[in-house]
């Protein structure tokens, strides 16, 4: 098995309310405020040693008074290298100036001085379970500390899901850090915290930065296949053609089936007058973020993937020497 | 077994989107709309001998265009006595002006110009099945409307809830017909449309109208027993005294268990560092509206209820007579 050596992660964030009305990770963001308010300075000591910082982020503070996902705009589509960099306009929508204040704080996206790892907390409608979402498919920090999700909470499905978007055009908050992915929980009506649902999303985070302090450590993290879902396309609602409101809902044979594969022919709609409208692609594709509310404005009822095993590489981190080696070469690639 | 003869019920209201983001009612209204546009004359005239005429109101048309409860305030607590009747402010709240066209044209509220049956289609986020809401244990029309569906749809769980408030204070549309109440379905978040709950909605309209059809044309509906709920309290969040935000979420114990009955000490709450509160009152109480998400911002994580059983009585409607002889006594009544 081919080992890996790779940069120590001395910066964490966690991340929640992007969008404000998704509660799970409101309320960890803010319980995991509170812990550090509480902690003594010697206890901060202690945790110093644990080899690395944790950045705890509120992002979007005026949609969570709302309770509403976005004020002006979907901050979690404001991070593109484009939206960053353009000129604001004189009275700018108010996720387009945190998107930059957040920029500064966690990024610059793409510099050297970013973050070492974004994880970003969300919530679904849909019957996803737990899944990761990130632009890489071969980001093997991302890759193992699913894996290590997935073994330590072996009763939660989990998937991981993988948008293949490049890096200029990836568009949401954790896409800033060196190293980055949603976690996506559901189902969970927006503007609701269920107990199971948060529950599940502490303990998935305590997981993933277990796994960055072990790294931090020194573990080697032995390789192997995962699974990932690859974003293939997204399917709208049947409309009307004058009014564009919506005239079916997903099937109740699809509902809540989130990946489980869909097959050319199978149910997929049932118009509001009882109608069975069906899959209509040519290959069968693994449905998710079915009937996901936010997405009825975008023109989103569900989305397809295909899977694929992929298979990752033993990990450790690099020693100082192989990290000063590294940065060196960084520096040359930099300059060419 | 008493017999109670009642007045005809000639003209019947449905109405959806008083809440603008809770779903079903507002696709099911608008599939209404469209198939009475889409009738034929003929067909019209069909429906005419039906002995009733049935109006269907979208009742908050901006609410439902942003997907939102409201726009200013909760129009569905806008329809009591003293808010109807009080002089509008010069920038009055939309909902405040729209409850009074409502009360136009479906009341005015205890008016005998008021339409004969309002039912206003409401989602829940708490997995309460099917429920009717009413301000009356003693409305014979709604409880034997109630037995009627329980009895036609046999599969899905069924509750009639009470709300024991006078007609002056009563606060929702439905309040303002003669007779009245709403359908409350759920587990459906806000902002979605589930088929499953959007085709049990239809079902039970479809039988509700053909109940009042079979009354208007003379069917005898025997008495017997009906299980009603009636509202004894809420219960809010454990809040941080300081910034009023919620310190816990329903407990896994507890949520989705509506109307499984709570003992004193049962887990009501699970704070967000892990601690299980319970319930420290002394009745053994029925919850409903658990984790509702529209009752975060009214302080009411959940609302218990008292079981008790209600004798109804068989009615039939009146002969033309007995009408006659009834609108002679009311109108004497009146003149007291």
């Amino acid at each position: 098995m081919e080992l890996v050596c790779l940069p120590r992660l001395p910066r964490v964030a966690v991340c929640g309310g992007t969008h404000g009305n998704e509660l799970s990770g409101v309320y960890l963001v803010r319980e995991l405020l509170r812990v550090q308010r509480e902690t003594s300075e010697k206890e901060k000591e202690e945790e110093d040693k644990k080899s690395m910082s944790v950045l705890t982020v509120l992002a979007n503070p005026k949609a969570m008074q709302r309770c509403s996902r976005y004020i002006d705009t979907d901050l979690n589509r404001c991070f593109t290298h484009a939206i960053l960099n353009s000129p604001l306009s004189d009275k700018p929508p108010y996720e387009m100036v945190r998107s930059r204040d957040l920029n500064a704080l966690l990024g610059p996206k793409g510099s050297c001085e970013a973050v070492d790892l974004v994880c970003d907390l969300h919530n679904t409608t849909a019957n996803m379970g737990l899944c990761f979402i990130s632009y890489s498919d071969c980001d093997w920090i991302c890759l193992h500390i699913f894996r290590h999700l997935q073994r330590q909470m072996p009763e939660i499905s989990m998937r991981y899901i993988h948008f293949d978007v490049s890096n200029r055009e990836s568009y949401s908050l954790d896409s800033i850090g060196k190293h980055g992915f949603a976690i996506e929980i559901g189902p969970q009506p927006h503007g609701v915290v269920r107990s199971n649902i948060y529950t599940t999303m502490k303990s998935g985070v305590q997981h993933m930065l277990d796994w960055v302090h072990f790294f931090n450590s020194g573990t080697t993290f032995e390789g192997g296949l995962v699974e990932v879902f690859t974003m293939v396309k997204n399917i709208d609602y049947p409309r009307d053609c004058v009014t564009c409101s919506i005239t079916a809902a997903i099937h109740p044979k699809l509902q809540d089936r989130d990946f489980c594969l869909l097959h050319p022919g199978d149910p997929m709609f049932q118009t509001f007058s009882g109608e069975t409208l069906r899959y209509k692609g040519k290959e069968a594709l693994y449905p998710f973020f079915i009937n996901e509310c936010a997405y009825y404005e975008k023109g989103i009822a569900l989305s397809l993937a295909r899977k694929k095993h992929v298979m990752i590489p033993t990990v450790r981190v690099q020693t100082e020497q192989e990290e000063q080696a590294n940065k060196l070469g960084f520096a040359s690639e930099e300059e060419e």
